[in-house]
């Protein structure tokens, strides 16, 4: 399974869009459920084994949703589970307890619907850069689809009602993941971060909730989902984003003109390790290539580019690894193939 | 001054002669005394240049030492001095005190006569790889030629008398700069060094009394100079090179079938680190270049060769770098410009 998208990178990390040097990509998520059914965490076998039969006949009857491609959780082993959530297609929960699961993913990747996640539909979309609109109007589109064939949970005073109350009303999150070495470095970072927090919105690692910070990538997202309306949430996300985006970019201005040798020498070192080392952990190349992504938007490794910087960052998680290269492997093995894999990538690029 | 030499790599450093792969240099040096005049330690100024003149006059007599390039210690400037200590001509004790002292250079810098420095005078010959012997040899050269003209201070019991009694009887001390990164990672590196240590050797970093042990680069010397004729210290170290050297193969061995990734990793990031950093301090170049030395012996990085690495090693040396860019630097602008001298060297090398 997934053979020929392991290939490729994904489109979402294809490093086009707007402001994308430094926002790699936005996600929409709209958390939805079928009226008069429990919610998949206090439901038993038989209500989620109906509520995947329903979206399946959703599929038969849609156009839209026939076209993407359909996959039972049952169905998909380890490793392809793995590399569904590097690929940010599934969540690590949709992997938890009952299988009785199915997701679906649109074209280009930029569309996944987990059916019996947390709630009964999890419609995410992805945009590379920052755009939230595109992902809000993508997420919609199949939300409007699927509304013509089930009736969804909703209530007028609190809007859509989901398995936890904090996704009541919207239903919907957006999040940008952004790359902030800058404020890293300056140690602006938590200064900024506290400030994002209590404008309401949530800081996490790369992989969500609860993971570390690896490659100075940060997730942004909006914590309210009720008493705000759809388009004020992309409009938050968005102008915090530009305000992100700004600060990082001082950040890397004083860096500039207080520190440039040091600044292109941790540039260069990075890109001399990525390019020569035998044995390199994922961690690693992440903080690797942020060092490297700095480099490119800071004119300083101007012969590499934001794509080729995606394609390796995607392909140097363990399952990527895996799949590309179509056998299972230990975490030793991985370690050198992965080194293999970059230096592969980076043959051809030199200043 | 020096501006010629700085340019050259020193012939000690050439890389050739036995075991070169591991034994950078051998060192003789010969301690004399002229009969009848306090020590330099202990004598009056005029005692001291009094000795100063004696040598002048043994220069204009002597076809082989007036060939020689010659100066008065109160001429060399800072810089010049921190030069010829890098370049093992004269010795750190050489420019301490009164500078009645001058120092003659013989041809290819193989040899050095310092005059004054803790003794009346000290003859030192060096020879690439391990071979005591060709050392042993032109330093006795020059011996002998002076002592046509001069009467050094001897005694039919005692042999030689030196200033300080641990040097009297041969005067003579033997030692050898060996490279031993396998030791040091296998960890057997403290164990050889005490076994050289009870057999009556000394052990030392880089620059002699005192130093650290940078690069994995260890001087080994005969302690005792009384009671053993010169062939038998010469034979000593020899025999005591020879073992090292074995032991240092069986570690690089051990290293290769256990951890072979491991090493090569280690070879290849030190590789590019040097040849694309932006800042490098002279400790850190010596570092990466032990294992870029390693590797170049363990064949993992064969288009580098051992002449290339030592002239990097020579001219990374502070006061080399600024001889060699013919201006005095800061400590930054050292570590910026090194970097840049370092990526030069290393242009036209690669896999």
């Amino acid at each position: 399974m997934f053979e020929e998208m392991a290939k490729s990178p994904a489109t979402w990390l294809s490093g086009q869009g707007d402001e994308s040097q430094v926002v790699l990509s936005t996600r929409v998520r709209l958390a939805r459920n079928v009226a008069g059914c429990k919610y998949p965490t206090s439901a038993d076998s038989e209500t989620r084994k109906r509520i995947v039969s329903y979206f399946d006949s959703v599929l038969t009857r849609s156009e839209i949703l026939s076209k993407g491609q359909y996959y039972k959780a049952a169905d998909i082993d380890r490793l392809d589970q793995d590399f569904l959530i590097e690929r940010h297609l599934i969540s690590p929960a949709f992997l938890d307890g009952d299988l009785s699961k199915t997701v679906l993913i649109g074209p280009e990747e930029r569309l996944s619907i987990m059916v019996n996640e947390e709630d009964h539909l999890r419609i995410q979309a992805l945009s590379s850069g920052l755009d939230a609109q595109s992902s809000f109007d993508l997420a919609m589109q199949y939300e409007a689809e699927i509304s013509h064939h089930l009736e969804f949970d909703y209530d007028k005073d609190f809007g859509y009602l989901t398995a936890c109350p904090t996704n009541a009303g919207t239903g919907m999150r957006a999040s940008i993941l952004i790359h902030l070495p800058g404020l890293v470095l300056t140690r602006d970072i938590d200064k900024v971060i506290s400030r994002i927090t209590r404008a309401g919105l949530i800081v996490r690692g790369f992989y969500g909730e609860g993971s570390d910070v690896l490659g100075n990538l940060f997730q942004v997202s909006n914590q309210n989902t009720l008493g705000l309306a759809e388009a004020d949430i992309l409009s938050q996300i968005t102008e915090v984003a530009r305000e992100i985006i700004e600060e990082e970019a001082g950040a890397r201005q004083q860096l500039k003109s207080e520190a440039a040798d040091m600044i292109e020498d941790k540039i260069w070192r990075a890109f001399g390790i990525l390019k020569h080392a035998r044995v390199l952990t994922s961690d690693e190349v992440m903080n690797l290539l942020s060092a490297v992504r700095l480099g490119y938007v800071m004119k300083v490794v101007e012969f590499i580019d934001i794509s080729l910087i995606n394609e390796i960052l995607l392909l140097s998680q363990p399952a990527h690894l895996q799949k590309y290269y179509g056998t299972e492997m230990d975490q030793n093995q991985q370690d050198f193939v992965r080194a293999q894999m970059v230096r592969e990538k980076l043959r051809d690029t030199g200043p």
